[in-house]
């Protein structure tokens, strides 16, 4: 029954069309931000049920490690951008000589692929990064260890996210023979107080804007709530929001910036990781921000001038929606979940398999432990719990 | 290049599947909400090319005055729901026998599309309402003017919207020697001191919110401005509340509702008009309101929980983009507009043709006029101004 799409990157009536390397849920919800600003999406998706497709960008199908499909999109396209780090490296560097628009650069893009690239550049840029080192065998790690102490943390140097690829290792008793393949590097563990998250938006020529500090709370290595800002003192938060713009401008990223931070025990402030792309520690931006990280990511890919990071309540806070053990859909139970008020309900359209990030639910509010209250117990009703 | 549109009617991942019949700007914006909530819209569209499709809600090509086409979308869909009132009732009173769920109802949808219809009926249920007479002929006219006074305004019953069909007759001299074809009403000319608008929202089972009043500002019978919540004192926006919650209910009216009042010099509040679906007068909710009328169209069609209609910040202000005579595209415009400090700017993604609304500019903050300043200054940059 559904007519054929039209062919709307040639329409004319787009202010502009941006290309997206995946169809995510972050490509989803620009897919809002792109109807306000009558912008048109352009996806390379996995299938034709991806999260970004079912909401209405403009897609075609293909792999992101396939040349040839990511020049078919930049020729069609004002800037390429990403919505996930699974795009070869060498595959932006081939676009970006080609001429194509490419935001973020491949350059800044490795901050987010490549671990090793990202602590030894960090660290000889002088910015705060934990020790670490490149290893290449179980004696290695074991030599890293008598320096630093037991445990440690062993990180695939590349792929790794929402917990994979990272793993601590107790002591030697827990390293085994061999390494698993791969390139591997080990740090020392950091005793953590609070993790923190600071997102940015930077244009190529330069001009930023930096939203307020956010806390993170991680469980088995994925974030699944956040609370908008962070609940520290205003000299850490001041010192937070100045190196995450330091870094921005010193890797010339552009797009959206996540720079993940640890607070340590012994009051280190520590980069964990880049994310050069919008980022869950920004959905809270939507509700809870004058202008979204989505809206603000077109704005700097296309270079033109960036809205008001300002807040718009005292607190926004954010709980991911997870799939359940049964797997079962999420959409029976939304009603239940609307029925919490005050609870900003997204879901992505996606399976929901268990562990799977499938939705997040914000609220606004003058007090983090209410709006979690109520973030919480919308969650719950989405989980059927 | 652009893949085949998915299923997605039949795709499963939809939280629930809603019908709109129109694709204008009002189903482009409730797309954004749809996204949010997972709702599939699927919108019945004149060219592929209508704002909504162009937003990527899922569509076919068809008529609203086509009973199959409308059947078709019905099967296909949980409810239908309006973007306009070109749609014949007996077509609506013919789904919703047929056992479709259609909301509004028919018979409250009458309410939009035939003045004579709403000024009887809301003058029989106790309403206020200006004085008002149906018309056969110029002698008609003239009688009601001799009991009330010229000018008077003649309405046609039927299919004007944004200032067509209305017209002012300013004395006999003005009045020409024959009505104009079709169906007609006179009414008292009222002497306006302000115009105002309450957007409601309720559910088949009853429930409703009612946003705050809104102040609008007409040129020509079209909408250009609005101010939320109107300047006007707290008693007068009580009984505009009251009203509006009072016509909703007595009507039966499910979704979005917008009564349109005027306030007459001589202090009567007196029913203007209702429309019955997303309005102009809503759009402010988009960033001002906790729940936008989109979000909450989707959910009040759908019988599901209501969002808080609780506003943002103190104020905010709206300024529709009216495509100016040189029909100019837009979109290079945009950044220019964006520049603009917390301008929040929608574009529909229409042809720039002189007078059409293609867009508009949304302004939060603590004072009206600041903020009406900022959101004209963004709409004069999109005219190229």
């Amino acid at each position: 029954m559904t007519a054929p799409a039209p062919d709307a990157v040639g329409s004319g009536l787009a202010s502009a069309v941006v290309g997206f390397v995946g169809a995510g849920q972050l490509a989803r919800m620009t897919q809002r931000a792109a109807i306000d600003l009558s912008v048109h999406l352009e996806v390379l998706a996995v299938q034709p049920d991806d999260p970004a497709v079912l909401a209405g960008a403009g897609h075609r199908i293909g792999a992101a490690d396939d040349l040839d499909a990511l020049l078919a999109l930049a020729r069609d396209v004002d800037v390429v951008t990403l919505d996930h780090e699974l795009v070869p490296n060498e595959h932006l560097v081939a676009l970006a000589e080609s001429g194509y628009a490419v935001h973020p650069t491949p350059e800044a893009v490795r901050f987010g692929q490549d671990k090793w690239h990202a602590r030894t550049h960090l660290h000889r840029l002088g910015f705060p990064v934990p020790a670490f080192q490149h290893v290449g065998s179980v004696d290695d790690v074991a030599a890293f260890a008598e320096q630093h102490g037991w445990p440690v943390v062993l990180k695939a140097t590349h792929g790794g996210y929402d917990g994979r690829g990272v793993r601590v290792v107790d002591g030697p008793a827990d390293l085994g023979a061999e390494l698993p393949g791969g390139d591997w590097l080990v740090e020392e563990h950091v005793a953590i107080a609070t993790e923190l998250a600071v997102v940015s938006a930077r244009r190529p020529s330069g001009d930023r804007v930096v939203y307020p500090v956010v806390e993170t709370v991680q469980e088995d290595g994925i974030c699944v709530e956040l609370v908008m800002p962070a609940r520290i003192d205003a000299d850490l938060g001041a010192r937070a929001t100045a190196l995450a713009g330091d870094i921005v401008d010193a890797i010339g990223a552009t797009g959206i910036v996540a720079v993940e931070l640890f607070v340590a025990d012994d009051g280190r402030l520590l980069v964990n990781e880049l994310a050069l792309r919008p980022h869950n520690s920004g959905h809270a931006t939507i509700e809870g921000s004058a202008t979204s990280q989505f809206h603000n990511h077109l704005r700097a890919v296309l270079d033109w001038p960036l809205g008001d990071v300002s807040m718009r309540a005292p607190v926004a806070v954010m709980v991911n929606v997870l799939g359940g053990p049964s797997g079962a859909p999420v959409g029976p139970a939304l009603p239940a979940a609307l029925a919490v008020p005050g609870a900003n309900v997204h879901l992505y359209g996606k399976q929901a398999r268990p562990g799977r990030k499938i939705g997040h639910v914000t609220v606004l509010g003058d007090d983090a432990s209410e709006a979690l209250e109520r973030a919480r117990a919308a969650t719950a009703a989405l989980r059927g719990g």
